[in-house]
C-alpha cells in the first residue's frame, strides 16, 4: 500500500497517465538532445500539508527503474515556501518525461491536505471531527481521502459498498423516512449501522423514532441543528453537512455535533504549488 | 468520439469509477429495497457552463443499458440555478448507483468550463487567447482540456509527444537557450515549430536571436512583457504564463500577447454545484 | 447487474475463460466442419436449486452475438431432472465453443445454491440464519455469494474493506481481546458494528465487557454455546462457526443463536449436474 | 512459470482477488491499528496432498514487496496434519491482508490433489491412468490441471483448441459418428489424433471402423466396457467416462482400459483445510 | 469469430493501434473543421486475393458506432486493380480516423493471402500442401495463420501448446533423436502426434527407428528429400522446409512429400496495395 | 524506454504474443522432459543491420526471471552473416518457449532497419532524408519507426495526433487545397505547421498560395516534380512520396527535394534472418 492505494493500482494510474501526457515519448527533449544523469529537487512554493509524496515519487521509477528518490519530508507534515520535499536522481529523459504527471498528482493532494488542515483547524477544540465526502474526481477516490486523513480529517464511507447511508432519492423512492429507516434496520445485517439524511426537524424526530444510528442533518439553520443536538437521545451520532464552508464550520462545530462534513474537501480545493527543479550537473 | 474521448476510453474510465465507488453494488439501496423503474433530473443549483454532459449521462447507460436520457442543454451552454440539464430514465437502482459517478465528472469538468469562461471574458476584446497547460488532473488530461474549449478557451499541446516547448529544466540541461534552440530546430522535423519558455528580456532577445517561433514569458513583469512585446519580429508568436489570476488577466492581455496560459484553469477550478433529483413516479 | 455482478466484470470473467477454453478456437467443430444454425437445451440431470442462468446464458452472446437464449426457470428456484432450464439459438460451432464455459459457472453456482438449500432446510424454525463467509473460490466472490443468497442463506461481509471481524490472528496480533475491541471500537467510525471471535466462554465474557456488537463463537461446545447464549445481554448478536456440518447444524441453531456460518458452502459444495443438448434440426 | 501457469497470469488472478477481498484495504486490521513486522506459518489442518503452495505464497509478495517467505513442503508431497508447509514473514497488516487469498487457492488446489491422489490410489496396479476433464472452475483451468498433476492424475486436453473430440453433441449435428470420425480425420491435420466418444457398443463399432484413434466410452455398463476392451484392435486408445466415482474406479480400471477420466476431480473435490497462524513476536 | 479471431480480441487489437495512431484525435481533420456525413470505397489497387476486409471494417464501427458498411467481395476471392471491395458511410472525421487503422491491417493480410495463393499455385497437381510456420508478425498470429487458409495454403500447429515438434534445439537438449522422439511418444499422451525435424537422412532413419509420426525435413537437399520419400513407411507424414522461395517450390514438391512449409508466407509477403477514397457528396 | 517504446508497452506486446504462442505452455519441451540451465546464441544469418536487440531479449526475462543476457552488438550496427548479436542465459524450457516471440520481433525490426538503410543508401550525398509513413504493422507503430531511424531514415508525424498532413480525403471534403489550407492554418494553433499533399503543379501553386509550409508531392513525375522544386519559395519543405522503389530513388533524391517517404520501409521489408541455437552444456 502506497498513500492508502494498492502498488498496481497506484502503477496502472500512473502509467495510463504517462501515456496520456507522453504517448510517443518526449518530443521537446529529443529535440533538444538531452542525455546523461542528473539529480533534481522538488520543492514547496508555498506554504502546504503533504499528502502523496511516495506516490508521485513512484512515476519516475516506472518511466525508468534507473530512477532513485530519496524522501526529505513526510506526508501529514507542515511545510514552508521553498521546502525541499524530495529528491529525484536518474537519468535527465526519464525525469523529464516523469515530471508533471509526478506534480499533478502530488499538487492535488497537497492541495487537499492543506485545505483540509485548514478546515480541521477551524473546528479544533469543538469535538466536532470533519469528514470528507463521495464528491471525489473521477480516478483518485482512494488517494484523496487519504490525503484528507493526512490534513488530519476523517474518513466517512469510502464507496456505496461499505456502508449504509439514506439520502434523499432513498428516502423519495421508500416513500418516507420511517419506511426507508425500517427496511434497512431490517436487512442491513448485523454488521453495519444505518445513517439517514433529514432536512428538517420533523424528519429528524421521525429517523429517532425509527431507529436510525447515525442522523445526517443536511442544509439545516443552525438554530434546528442545536435544536436536534438538543434532544438526541444516547448513542445516536449527529452529523452535519450542506454548505460547510471554512468560515462557517466553527459555529457549526460549536452546536455540539460529533461530525461536520465537507465536500469542498475532494472536490474545490486549490492545487498547491510545487515544481521540480533540475539542478546543475556537478 | 464523446467530449473529446474516444469511447472506450470514457468507458474505461467510469467503470473504473463505478468499481471504486460501489465494488459490490449499492448497501443502502439493496438495504432499503429499492426496485423499479424512475425518472430524474439533472439540475444546475448555481449559474454555469456546460461541459461533459453526454461523457457523465454515459454512465447510467453504463450500470444498466436499460437506461436511456434526453439532453436538455448543450456542452458550451450557459444556464443558470435551477436548469434542468438533462433526465435520466430506467431502474432506480441503476440510477441511484451510476449518480454520484455521473455528478463526480461533470462537477469537475463544469467547473472548468465556467471557470475558463470567466477567465475568457476577462480578456475579451483584447485579441489575446486564454491557454490551458498540461497541470490536469491525473486521468483527466483530455476530458480537462474538452472543458476548457467549452467555456471558450484553446488547448496548449495535448502532452508531451505532439509539440516542442524547451522549459527551465531542458534550457539548464542545454546549457543556454541559444543552445537548446538550435538543436530543436535542427532536430525538430518538418512539421513542428519550436517555442521557448524564457524569464527575462535578455533570454527573451536569445531566444528570438536564436530562432524561436514561439516564446513563452513565463513570471515577468508586465513591463518587461510591454518591452518584449515592442521588440518583436514578425512571424513570432508571444505566450505569457505564470500567476494568471483572474483579477490580473486582462491587464496582461492588454499588452498585445497573441496567448495568456493560465494552469488554475485545470488544477483549481472549484467544482460547479449539479445534482440529480428522483422525480415521484406517476 | 446480473447475478450480483456488474456486466462488464462478468463478460471479463466469462471471455477470460472462453480464451482459456479456446485461445485459437474450436478444433473438434472445425475438423468435422459443423455449421448453420442450432437450438439447444440446457438441463438438469439432478434435482438442484437454480443460481446463476442468466449469467451463464451471457456466455453464449459473448462468443456470438447472433446467439439468442429463452429463460425457463428462474434463480432461487428448485427444479427436478430432466428440467429444460433454458433454451439457446444461434449457429452451431457458437453454441458448441460457449458450452463448457456456460456449464462450468452454472454447475457451480447451483451446486452452492443447492448444498446451501439444505443447510437452510435444517435450521428452519428455530429462527437462526445460515452464513456463508470468505472461503470462497478464485475470482468467484460476489457470485458465490449470490448463489447462497439463491440457496436461501444470508451473506457476511463481502470482504476486508465492508465490515470489521476480529479474528484469532488480530487478537493475538493486538495482545487481547479487551485491546482489540476497544481499538477498533474507537477507530471504527461511526457506520459499523464491531465483530470479534472467541473460542472460549472467557473469552466470550471478555468481548461482552469490552462492547462487542457482534460475537462469534467460534470451534466452541454445543455446551458453551448455550452458555453463551444464556448470558448474552440485549442488542448483542450471536454467530457461530467452526466444523458446521450438515448433520450438526440444526443441533446448533437450536440452541439459540442469531447466525451459523458454514465456510463448505463455498468451498466444498459439490458441482451440480447439468447439461446442454443440441437439438435435432427440423 | 509457476504452478503452471505463467507468473504475470498469476499476478493477474491473485490481484483481481485481492481486489475483490479488499477494494479499499483492511478496515480490521485498520481499526485495531496493527503494525511491525510478524512470522506466520501456514499449517495442514488435515492430512493433505500439496499442490500451489508457491502460487498461494506469491499473494504475499504482491501485496507487500517486503513479504518473505520459505517453502517447508513440496507440491506432490503428502503432509499430515499440523505440518507446516510454510513460513511468511513480513509487515502483519500485510500477511492478514493476503491471508484468505492465498488459502483460498491453497484450499482448492491442494484439495484438488488430495482428492486426486485418492482416485490414483484406487486404480493403482491396473495400468489405467486418471484423466481429468475441461469440468474446472472458471479461471482455475490451468491451475487446477496442474493439481490434478501434483495428485498423480494425468491431463486430457487443456482445452478446445489443442485437441479433438468428438463428442455427443458434434455427431448429432455431423449425423452419424461415421460422418463425424471421417471429416475430422480428413481435416485434422497431420498433428492431431481423434478421438470420438460413444455410447453404445454400436456406435464403438462405427467408430472403429471409421478410423478413430482414441475412443471415449461414456456412461456404459462395465459389460459393455468390457466388450469393448475385448474387441479393440491394435493402437487405438479406450477411456472411460461418466459417473466415475470412487467407489467404482477400480472396478473400471481393471477392465483393461487406458484411460479413467473423472470430472469430479476438479468440480466436486472437497477443499482441503488449512490455515495461518501468526506466530507470537519474538 | 471474425476472421478466426473471437470479436473481444478483434476490437482490443484495433483499438490499441486507433489509440497508437491517434492518441488525441485526428489533429488534421480538426484544422480543417470537416464534418457531415460521408461515404468512401475501399478499392484494390494492384491484382490481389482478399483477406480480413470484415476484420478490417470493424475499425470503423469501432470509431463511431454510426458507421456501417456493405461488403461487396468475400476473403479468398482473388480481385483485380479497381475493384470495389467495401463501402463505407458514416461521419467524415470517424471515416478519416480510422481509415489508416483499416488498411493497415488490410493490406498486411490481403498481402499474406496473395503470397499464399502464388505459393499455392506453384504446387498445383502435385498433392503437396502449402504450410505456414510460426514465424508470423507480433500480435498478428491468428489473422496471418487466417489470410494464409485465405490463400489456399494450411495451417501447421497455431503456437507451442496445441502440438508436438521436435526441432535443433529441443534435440540438442536431449542429446539425440532417439532419445527425444522416445519421451515424446511416451508423454505425449494420447491426443498428439509426435513430428520431429531432421536435417540429413541418418537423422530421418533415426527419426522413423524411434517411431515418428511425422518428419520435417529441414533443409536437405532435392536428391535427399527424395530419398526419404522413397524410404517412407506407410503411415508416416513428410514435411519440407528451409529456403522454400517461389520458384524452388513446385520442385520440391514434385519429389511426393505431403507439405512444404514456408516462412516466408507470413514474415516477408508485401503488403498489398488498398486505398480509401471518400465519394463526392451527392 | 527500450527501443523507442516504454517499458510497460513493450511487456504489454510480449506477453501478449508468449500467450498467442503459447497459452499453456510448451508441449514439445513438456514431451521431451527438457530441464537444466542453458546457453544460447542467437546468430545473424545474413548481413543485416540491427534494430530492436533489447527488445528482443526482455522476451526472455519476461519468461522467466532467472533468465540473463548478454548484449554483443548494438541497434543501429551493420553485421554479417554469422555473428552472435546476443548470449542468453536460463532454464532451458524457458529459452524455448521465448525463442520465437523474440525472434519474431527481432526479424521484422532487422529487416526494417536493413531495407531503410539500403534506401538510405541509395540516396546518399543528395541531401534528401528518407522518411517512413503511419503505414505500419498493426501493434508496431513505435517500434517500426525506432527500426526507421536505426536504419538512417528519420520519421515523419507518429500519427494523427501530433502532426498536420492535409491529404487527398481532407481536400476532397474540404472543397480544395485553398480552403483545407486556409482553415488548417488559422486553426492550427502556434505549434504545428501545415504540409498539404498535392497531385500536380496546379494544385503545387495553390498549396503555395494558400501558405502551406510543407508540400508532399505525390505520385507526380519526376519532371513536374523538379519544376515544383525550381518555383519553390524561401521556407517551404518539399516531400515526395508515391512508388518509391529503391532503384528510383536517387533519381528523386537528386531533383533536390527535402525529402523522400517510402511506405515499403514498414509494410514491406523482407524479414532479417536471425536464429537462435542452444549451446552444447559444458
Amino acid at each position: 500500500m502506497v498513500c492508502g492505494m494498492s502498488l498496481d493500482e497506484l502503477d496502472d494510474l500512473l502509467l495510463r497517465e504517462l501515456h496520456a501526457d507522453a504517448p510517443y515519448g518526449d518530443k521537446t527533449t529529443e529535440a533538444v538532445g538531452l542525455c546523461g544523469e542528473g539529480r533534481a529537487e522538488i520543492l514547496a512554493k508555498q506554504d502546504l500539508v503533504l499528502a502523496g509524496v511516495a506516490a508521485a515519487l513512484r512515476t519516475f521509477e516506472l518511466v525508468d527503474p534507473a530512477c532513485s528518490w530519496a524522501l526529505l519530508a513526510e506526508d501529514g507534515e507542515r511545510v514552508g515556501t521553498g521546502t525541499v520535499v524530495a529528491k529525484v536522481f536518474g537519468p535527465i529523459p526519464a525525469i523529464l518525461l516523469a515530471e508533471r504527471t509526478a506534480l499533478n498528482l502530488l499538487q492535488r493532494l497537497c492541495g487537499i491536505a492543506t485545505f483540509t488542515s485548514r478546515a480541521v483547524g477551524e473546528v479544533e477544540g469543538t469535538g466536532a471531527k470533519v469528514l470528507d465526502t463521495r464528491k471525489t474526481s473521477p480516478g483518485m477516490r482512494v488517494l484523496e481521502k487519504y490525503a484528507v486523513r493526512m490534513g488530519g480529517g476523517h474518513n466517512h464511507r469510502m464507496g456505496l459498498s461499505d456502508a449504509i447511508l439514506l439520502k434523499d432519492n432513498h428516502i423519495a423512492a421508500a416513500g418516507s423516512v420511517t419506511a426507508a429507516v425500517a427496511s434497512a434496520k431490517e436487512r442491513a445485517g448485523a454488521l453495519w449501522k444505518v445513517e439517514v439524511e433529514v432536512t428538517d426537524l420533523d424528519l429528524y424526530r421521525e429517523a429517532l423514532a425509527a431507529g436510525a444510528d447515525v442522523i445526517l442533518l443536511d442544509n439545516m439553520s443552525e438554530r434546528d441543528m442545536a435544536a436536534a443536538v438538543a434532544s438526541r437521545p444516547p448513542g445516536v451520532t449527529l452529523e452535519a453537512s450542506g454548505g460547510m464552508t471554512l468560515d462557517r464550520l466553527r459555529r457549526v462545530a460549536e452546536l455540539g455535533l460529533d461530525y461536520v462534513s465537507v465536500g469542498a474537501l475532494t472536490h474545490s480545493a486549490p492545487a498547491a504549488d510545487l515544481s521540480l527543479e533540475l539542478l546543475p550537473s556537478r
